[in-house]
């Protein structure tokens, strides 16, 4: 059986995924939509899909499922037509920058029981799932301590930041859902401290670019998240989780394992630094597990829950930074 | 413009390639070939591609470029028809066991002016080809010493054993030409030490598994080769380049970036173990690289003429080690 | 010249300074106290000191010098007296659990005009202290955000527990200066999360341990530190300088550089797991660091200033935790 | 029970085995002599021990073992003398250039029952003896084959190389040791490859400063070894063993941990550069050996024969260098 998409949004991101659907044996790019007719034509072109508008798409019976990577505002509105159009549904995170949107959006999903998939990448990750599964299999005991580190090689444009959501719902929000992930246990408390130290234009903008976050859990696990805007070294993704028994880690990766020495000393690659090179696998990993749930009737891991989670946690960040105070996690 | 192929040998080397075609944007696989008509169909019904005979394939006006991945007794024949056909082609290593039959085949391809590349994989990783680079740019100033570690996860069958040349024409072959390459020098003599520790069937077989080989240049210049058929912890597959100002060395790779810490130690993955995952990427790059060097009309690299040297390094090192002595190389 | 010491307190971390004293060119112990004649006869032997009575050493002519290494409450009252005295002074930390006692034993001390370094000793390491070279040499930039991983091999007992004044004051007064030693700026605000997840014994004693602290300075620098009194893999200490133009780093040490691989990964040694032998160096850096200022009549660094600024941080954290808010560190 | 020692020879190495006695428990210099007295009177001034000659120390009723670091030509003597005063014996590599003259010296030492220690470092070092003891443990299965990495930091002076023996018998002296030592077998033939590419001044006092070596034991076991007189990026010393189950190496040492990161890459330190940092250790723990050696009346390890085969390899590598074959070792 192969399972036929329609993509809304024809991105960078919806390229990726176009990619991944084309790579993926029990799955075929069917439909492709976006505001901007040459990017639709560019996906369809390469993928032999045909363009065609989003209403049509999502009510096409030539289509099982729909990839959503549109712009933001559009996701939760996007997700309950395809809902009630009987689509199984991947949609790009975040849900919507509204917690009482996504709420009111999940109840559609569940009203409709429709498969959702969100899309934080970073669980598809080779080495983050390998970590994981490590946990799983019992080699660090009892998790306790969880440490994140996440830098992005540069700031956006300040357009960008401006309908970002600011730095939490942007981008920590994958370092939120990657400490659930970790942790096992959802956060019931989180406390933030941030900076603008990057770019004052993110400070001029009313965002911050630099910023410490620590999470705590009902039985008293701790995760602790590291962020910036700037890494001149690449794209710095890092994990560490403490257990009773030990320690799992994952590092960064690079292009090449190539190292030069001389009196200088032993110089390495810097890391990768794009999102989509460091995550290409994830990026992959992550359609494949989709095809397969929808295949095998199996519920959505990460679901829609666990991105409206996510989003409750950046709020709560946020009122924590405004009020320079651990703030309560209510889900 | 796409180049079009016709793939000769259908086996486990002619699927990768066919893959790598695949994912080529200036490439179309048309036909496939193979004494056994299941493993043609199926890489037939994957690619697109028909099913022909090696006759029709050489000879078709469709085609332009043939990939020979049959046995290597077939090589030499292949080579030269496609020649005579006015192919471009591009066949696995070795062109031929006997370096008189290599020889001749050869002249046919020079006769012919035909673009003739060898399956040399491993100039293409990513990392040996980042070292070469870095060695070009000047980073280790003149090259004077090399230092290649070449050890397989396991040995083959002992069948493939008898009719593979022996341990210098199957596997060290690869290390001759890397010696070359990374030296930058043709060798003009070897000195093998080798001997049967890892399996008795293989010295039974008349073989051996285990062997440290020595070759200098007319300048001076030293390269060592450390082979295993057996390395427990994966494919280990490393170089180090000495040169006058510094050394430049590529590291194995893993599947993961994982490590488990606990009172035992810290714990990393073993190697990748299966050559095809480990040179997925130098697969993919050099099959680019032929596809880029026919549209330009460019010299093929590696030519036919690297893989003639490499065969008699092999020769040579083959009467070292029954002479116990230095052996000069005659190309 | 040489530097007359003598050495008040036997025990296992007063050993440890008579063996720095011994090895130093310019430095001679030469008495030692303790209410244990056995400890200072111990020590007397093989360093060809005298034993003495506190009050002697303190008030003798022959001796420049006092080393304290006694109890921690013992330690006001001494350096008060070795003050007076007209002594140099090296202490260990914490110089009292009370800040209001540090505050005027610090009172006194600058009356005196006394010599006195803070036994920080983690300043010393080869590691951090070329650490903090290349920051000051610019390899970095501007310093943005430090990362400090401090986590003991297992817990102390819990009678230990009970006088250490608790994890902060104890373990993490390491940590507060090495934050303010690499962020170059005093923090002026700290947030502290913290469990008791390692021995429930601790919990009953009142006391947390394992924590995850966050402080921030005037210009919003960021450090944030992670604490645990367990590593099943050795005595964890990392650090990590991000600024604005990269990023440096200080691993771990380990007995030797062997790895064993095979089929189960590679294994690396676990990390020295004895704080003394993991600081062996920065002992005698210290001591060594001591005698040349006092030679060279230079201001001491870490200062008694720098003991009390630690203690400060630590109480504000022990207050951020019992209130679940950030706290403000008035020093 | 304190062994007492005479040193002869009080240059550089003198000084760190005086160094080494100083700080063992069990043992004390009395007294050292050389042909310079300012360089005894400055071992004897930070020693405690008085300057005697050369005959007077080996004749001393107050001595029980005696050092020899003298230059290379009068080790032998030195030994026969010792040998026949009673004296336990640890004597620098090599115990001469001549393979004959080491035969009728060790013959005097086995007449006269004396305990002799050769100064092969290297088997003391923590991390190559720690690999040695995995094996003994059985972490690798048989050992099959030895890769061993030896590089100065930079050559010696001319003068130096002229009285050497040549780069076989004063550098790779060593690797010939640490092969036999690894191997657990003694090699029966060599092979050496070997040119000048570091300074044409070495080759004009017709020695060689870049080789690559493989010796081969009876049953079949293979050990490579690369040298050169230059190492841009400090003193590179490895070791690789290969056995049927796996695989144990030992990594070369830095100054530090510290690694800065930025858009170059990742730089660590170059290694430690200097032969008498870099095996500090190893002359620690070599002297404190020696010296429990004789207090429990054991055998010596390396011994005198382990200084006879080792010199014995050099002499068959320098006659398979002129001789473009593999030689034959005959002990």
């Amino acid at each position: 059986m192969t399972l036929k998409f329609g993509l809304l949004g024809a991105g960078r991101i919806g390229k990726v995924h176009a990619g991944a659907v084309a790579a993926s044996s029990g799955a075929k790019l069917v439909a492709v939509a976006d505001a901007l007719p040459d990017a639709a034509q560019a996906i369809a072109r390469t993928s032999g899909a045909e363009v065609r508008s989003v209403e049509a798409i999502i009510n096409a019976s030539d289509i099982d499922a729909v990839l959503i990577t549109t712009p933001t505002d559009m996701h939760a509105d996007m997700i309950e037509q395809a809902a009630r159009a009987g689509k199984a549904i991947f949609c790009e995170k975040p849900i919507d920058l509204s917690v009482e949107r996504v709420r009111r959006c999940l109840d559609v999903v569940r009203a409709e029981k429709a498969p959702l998939m969100i899309g934080f990448n970073r669980r598809f990750d080779p080495n983050f799932r390998a970590a994981r599964a490590r946990i799983d299999a019992g080699a660090v005991g009892e998790v306790e301590m969880v440490s994140i580190t996440s830098r992005d090689p540069g700031p956006p444009p300040v357009a960008y930041i401006a309908r970002s959501g600011g730095l939490f719902r942007d981008m920590t929000i994958h370092d939120f859902d990657m400490a659930a992930f970790l942790l096992g246990e959802d956060p019931v408390a989180v406390f933030a401290a941030a900076s603008n130290l990057v770019d004052p234009a993110i400070g001029a903008a009313g965002d911050v670019d630099s910023a410490s976050l620590v999470l705590t859990t009902k039985s008293g696990k701790i995760a602790q998240i590291s962020n910036s805007r700037r890494a001149t070294y690449g794209y710095d993704q890092r994990i560490e989780v403490h257990g009773s028994k030990g320690m799992v880690s994952a590092e960064n990766l690079r292009e090449t394992t190539v190292e030069v020495a001389n009196a200088s000393g032993y110089l390495r690659d810097p890391l990768m630094n794009f999102f989509m090179t460091r995550y290409t696998q994830a990026y992959a990993n992550e359609i494949a597990a989709f095809v397969e749930a929808v295949a095998a009737g199996r519920p959505m891991t990460p679901s829609g829950e666990d991105g409206f989670k996510a989003l409750v946690m950046a709020d709560a960040a946020l009122k924590s930074l405004k009020e320079g105070r651990q703030v309560e996690i209510v889900y």
